[in-house]
């Protein structure tokens, strides 16, 4: 199989039985929460997470028992994430303009996300493996202090370029690599192949970031959301960067005015997009985002050739020419 | 030593070392949530669950090895549910009724408590054993569920003492049995031990959650608090059952309108509480806790005598007598 056909094909096969797994899951929840864990679930995802899971347990021990539950409890886990997040923005956005909010039930939305994670704490557990256990419980650790610097970071152009680094390899990074790495311990890969795992995890999820800020620049008629939305919040990503350093030393006092009063409308955040598509500045982030996937695709020629190998590449082309 | 003596020692000499315990894992957060976190766990606290993960692994284990670390974990996770208590009473506050609220930054509450409950997990798996890992795990997703049923009840009168119960072993006396219950893990406790561990636990959250009920009808001037909090917050607890039980088909009628609505103010609670207090419905609670605290006491029967024997009876004695 050549191209995208791998990964076309694993998606076909293991996609119905991660989101069986998922319903599963969802449904032993306490039953209040069930309607906004269903909603937060099914209102889709890659199940990126999952599929490298299950990719590298496959890759080290291709007989070995099925692990779906265990590759569902990082989704899991990035659920609550989002979950939480929504009232986290709503309340940011709440504090910094005026406009009152739709109903939102921030309660439900909240112990929803506790009981999420609770639950994929519980099922993690169940394997009775503390490398498992560690694993997981680093990676809620340092997914929870990612976004903890992306808060603290809103609204600010001081960040260099190593602080960006450290808040996306908590926020997006240190997941996918969990998911990377707990396969391979579930498979009971050795250290070279534990090393290789995380490695390409961590740069796989490096790219998936950085081609999300970059994307966030696209116009809206490809991606279906309003272009621009992280310069309406505040998020320093490294397109923007490059748009900062371009401007001259009074636009550059305007642009940190409004962007830290958190003033930045769609209209203003449409033409800095634009500006950033025709400077390229998108595209120059998405190159960067090569080189954290070149790392991954050389982390993946330290382990054992085959069909999983070759899905494993298949991913990295996939995030690298992700449109929305 | 009689009375409580006992368990002032212990507290002399324990307390300074959990504070110690508690203030190292605060300062190894994230640095925006430590405010946040300090602001929480300095607010006090009797640190009961940590006082009985030391004393439960000293009855079994009396040379064994420091477990301040593990005996912080559930102080963690308690703290951590206080934190997300606190966007949720506010959010249900702000849905109730039209005042607005003082300034209360959500998102740095929210992270703050993912940020402890992440953290507490991660010391848990550093001890490398599956069954205290498995306990923990349960304990997070016991007291979500029980915190969910909680307000899933909130400003029902058709809740039955079964429901109540299930919401109350949840939301705070699973924690405490986990707490018992790690202490004997951690100590090598035979199954017999793990069982009394469990049993006392289960028993004396159970009291201390109904002492907790009868309380918040006390008069403010010894409490320190409003009273009557619970049935402005819809809060259908013991004391409030027989309360309602004793009025006629029209009060029964007005009071359930105004529970459900949330509509009770300050002044209405105060009188539904004096005439508690009156009837002696909060004295009847207590003695239902009492039959809990026998129960406790049963279990303790079971393990070793000795001085951490004693000073579990007199924790009892002390959820017994608690007046604020």
């Amino acid at each position: 199989m050549n191209g995208t056909c791998r990964l076309k094909a694993a998606l076909a096969t293991e996609l119905p039985r991660i989101e069986a797994a998922l319903a599963e899951a969802v449904a032993s929840l306490p039953p209040p929460v069930i309607p906004v864990a269903r909603h937060i679930l099914e209102a889709g995802g890659k199940r990126l997470r999952p599929l490298l899971t299950l990719t590298f347990a496959r890759l080290f021990d291709p007989a070995g028992a099925d692990c779906r539950r265990l590759a569902i409890t990082l989704e899991l886990l990035h659920a609550a994430t989002l979950l939480h997040d929504d009232v986290l923005d709503n309340a940011l956005t709440r504090r910094n303009r005026a406009a009152a909010h739709t109903v939102f039930d921030a309660a439900a939305v909240i112990l929803g996300g506790d009981a999420l994670l609770s639950h994929a704490n519980a099922i993690v557990a169940e394997y009775g493996d503390t490398r498992l256990t560690r694993c997981f419980s680093e990676a809620t650790s340092r997914t929870a202090a990612g976004e903890i610097l992306e808060i603290a970071f809103r609204g600010r152009t001081d960040i260099s370029t190593e602080d960006y680094e450290e808040m996306a390899r908590g926020k997006t990074a240190w997941l996918i690599r969990a998911a990377c790495l707990m396969g391979a311990l579930a498979a009971g890969a050795g250290d070279d192949g534990l090393r290789a795992a995380a490695d390409y995890g961590e740069n796989l999820g490096m790219a998936f970031q950085m081609v999300d800020d970059a994307l966030d620049f696209a116009p809206a008629e490809i991606t279906g959301k309003p272009t621009g939305g992280d310069v309406r919040e505040g998020k320093f990503t490294p397109p923007l960067r490059l748009y900062r350093e371009s401007l001259d030393a009074a636009e550059r006092a305007a642009f940190d005015a409004a962007f830290a009063g958190g003033m930045m409308g769609e209209a203003e955040a449409a033409v800095i997009a634009e500006r950033i598509r025709r400077a390229g500045y998108d595209n120059l982030t998405r190159l960067d985002a090569q080189r954290c996937l070149d790392r991954a695709l050389a982390a993946l020629e330290l382990l054992p050739d085959g069909p999983q190998r070759s899905l494993l590449r298949e991913i990295c082309a996939a995030v690298r020419e992700r449109k929305k």
